[in-house]
């Protein structure tokens, strides 16, 4: 089996490079280990980027985004009992975000891809990449019990941060920066209209909460709780009660509850790899770095990703710029490191740490300052709604 | 002996709250436990914010630092081997500051304070601050051998952070809230002319530097070094070698460097006191906080506290708006709590800490950041320049 660039993994980085590079002509192959069922039954993200949103528009997998998805152009922080909304349109040059279900647009990217005749292979098994600093890598994997081989030209490992591509790194090679909170988010889903139009990341003495949401009549909400803290110990009830708590009371009135669909605690995260390039092997989102939730950055970080092996590869074949291919790493890690920044800032300020007192007191003096300044609202502005894609060159 | 505000120390705040209030009328005595000499041999900041400048402008001591003080546009971020200026004229709305050393805005003041007859009592030994929670507090202190008390109606302790004011607030009123970083600065002094024509704040991987300046022949200089280090350690030469390391080679290859005239290492530290009024008693600049020289917000953070003090007395003295003195604190420390923030945060993005990874790759990211953003500049720039003082209402 041949292709011109293997890609590992199915979820919406993998999806969405193999359907940037299909409209290009450029050959690719798809290998997941998980069934299609499995990777949408993953919720995560719900807050695109509008260089995600353009993305998925070239892509051709925008239809439905565009219809049921819903544009923000604010958020609000939430903090001594008052709301303060940070406008986009005015103070990030009237950009936007998108609100709409990673569920969903890996749905479409799905749809798109089986419409357009790309190849997926799920439940690819004990999937392996060889020979990656050749010019002749190879990616064997098993199928309903068969050994396949897959020659390809380039590897795109999109498959996320347990997968095999970065494992596959060699060890001399790869270095990694990591920061682990103290805390996790406890989060539910809810078929309740959110509280707000828009989004409200709360800062409270009991620690942060967030209302989010995915459309008019499901409510995404989190609260932050001791990683020692068991599902168990949360009835929707308890949940419902200490949510209010932490948000203003103007949000907390209007606020409707009912009973959870989904109910899970995740950790929180800053990961990074470095370099991002092993031979001809890339690594692409989640496989090379994770941040924590606050911020929204993860799914877009990895568009971002997308977006730049995407460009650097239609160079490649069509203007054989093989010389950009060792340019991807840095490129790449450049716009990273400062969602990384953004994402590690604003946990810090947002979170409840350990009761140090001067802690406590410079974040209040952080968000009085970022929410009564207009360079400030600007900073938090353009960092929300994405800083602007790097260029090629 | 009687006055209607008696001043405790003789340092730029108290001389500058003597100086205004008695431009208003308002009758002060200032007590100083040091000589005036000791007093001018304290070499310290050197930037002032236009606040200040108005502020010593208004006090009638602004002759010589009109003269001889340098305003300056901008400043610069150093990292990576390159230099990020910083242009306040153009993200700071115009706005500037003033290099004019600490020194030289004392012996102004004091002059100015002598001109005019004001009373300042140096030496004063055993400084006792009495009965500040009734309408008559009085002061005591030894001049010469002699008991002397001073009765008035307020008590401003301007008498630093190892003076007796805070010390004499009682134990179950005071808050304290204190951040201590690990690592110290040895400054030199040398009559050298600067190496910029502006201040240059350098990130290195070893360590903080700050090229900083007094006058056109005089430079001041410093270097992050370990809390274990002893200035014999320091010998000019290794001083000079170091600081060429740390800053652009732009900068280091036309670095003047002669022998220092003073050498020095201090401790950096985050340090606030809540509330600052205790009755008819308040604490003013050092007294009550103190904040990591990074940044050149320590003076100026002491000079606003007098503007808000200042402000206050006049309305209540001239418009018997008493109700103003139970604000002070709550209005001095609002603007207090985001000059802490910007001192803890310059000072966080600039220092060597220790071998964390992660926390050095978001340094950087941090100063690629802000140096490379409109909004991050204008950021950087409005809190060097000094946040707008706060109203009196």
């Amino acid at each position: 089996m041949k292709t011109q660039v293997a890609i590992i993994g199915a979820g919406p980085s993998g999806l969405l490079l193999g359907q940037l590079l299909h409209h290009q002509g450029i050959d690719t192959v798809i290998l997941e280990r998980r069934s299609p069922e499995y990777v949408l039954g993953r919720i995560r993200a719900g807050v695109l980027e509008q260089g995600m949103v353009d993305l998925l528009r070239e892509a051709k997998a925008n239809d439905r985004m565009d219809r049921e998805g819903h544009v923000h152009e604010g958020v609000s922080l939430a903090f001594n009992g008052k709301m303060h909304r940070i406008d986009f349109k005015k103070y990030a040059k009237g950009q936007t975000v998108m609100v709409y279900g990673q569920t969903e647009v890996t749905q479409d990217l799905m749809d798109a891809r089986k419409r357009e005749g790309g190849i997926s292979i799920y439940e690819a098994e004990d999937v392996q990449l060889h020979d990656f600093y050749t010019d002749k890598p190879r990616v064997t994997f098993v199928k309903d019990g068969e050994t396949i081989e897959l020659e390809c030209d380039y590897i795109a490992g999109c498959d996320g941060f347990h997968g095999v591509s970065r494992q596959s790194a060699p060890k001399d090679e790869i270095q990694t920066f990591e920061r682990v909170y103290p805390f996790g988010w406890l989060g539910i889903l809810s078929e309740t209209p959110p509280v707000d139009h828009e989004l409200i990341y709360a800062n409270h003495e009991r620690g942060f909460a967030l209302c989010s949401q995915r459309s008019d009549v499901l409510s995404r909400y989190y609260v932050q709780v001791s990683l020692d803290d068991k599902i168990e110990e949360w009835s929707d009830e308890r949940f419902w009660e200490e949510l209010k708590t932490r948000i203003p009371k103007e949000a907390a009135d209007r606020l409707v509850t009912g009973p959870s669909i989904e109910k899970s605690i995740a950790p929180l995260r800053s990961f990074v790899t470095e370099p991002m390039k092993y031979g001809n092997m890339f690594l692409v989102g989640d496989a090379a770095h994770i941040v924590p939730p606050t911020g929204a950055k993860g799914l877009n970080l990895a568009a971002s990703d997308v977006s730049t092996l995407y460009r650097i590869l239609v160079k490649v074949y069509k203007e054989n710029r093989v010389d950009l291919l060792d340019k991807y790493s840095e490129i790449a890690l450049r716009r990273i490191w400062k969602a990384e920044r953004f994402s590690w800032w604003m946990t810090s300020m947002l979170h409840k740490f350990s009761d140090d007192g001067f802690g406590k007191r410079i974040q209040l003096a952080e968000l009085e300052y970022y929410t009564g300044s207009e360079a400030g609202l600007a900073n938090i502005a353009e960092n929300y709604v994405g800083l602007p894609y790097e260029p090629i060159e």
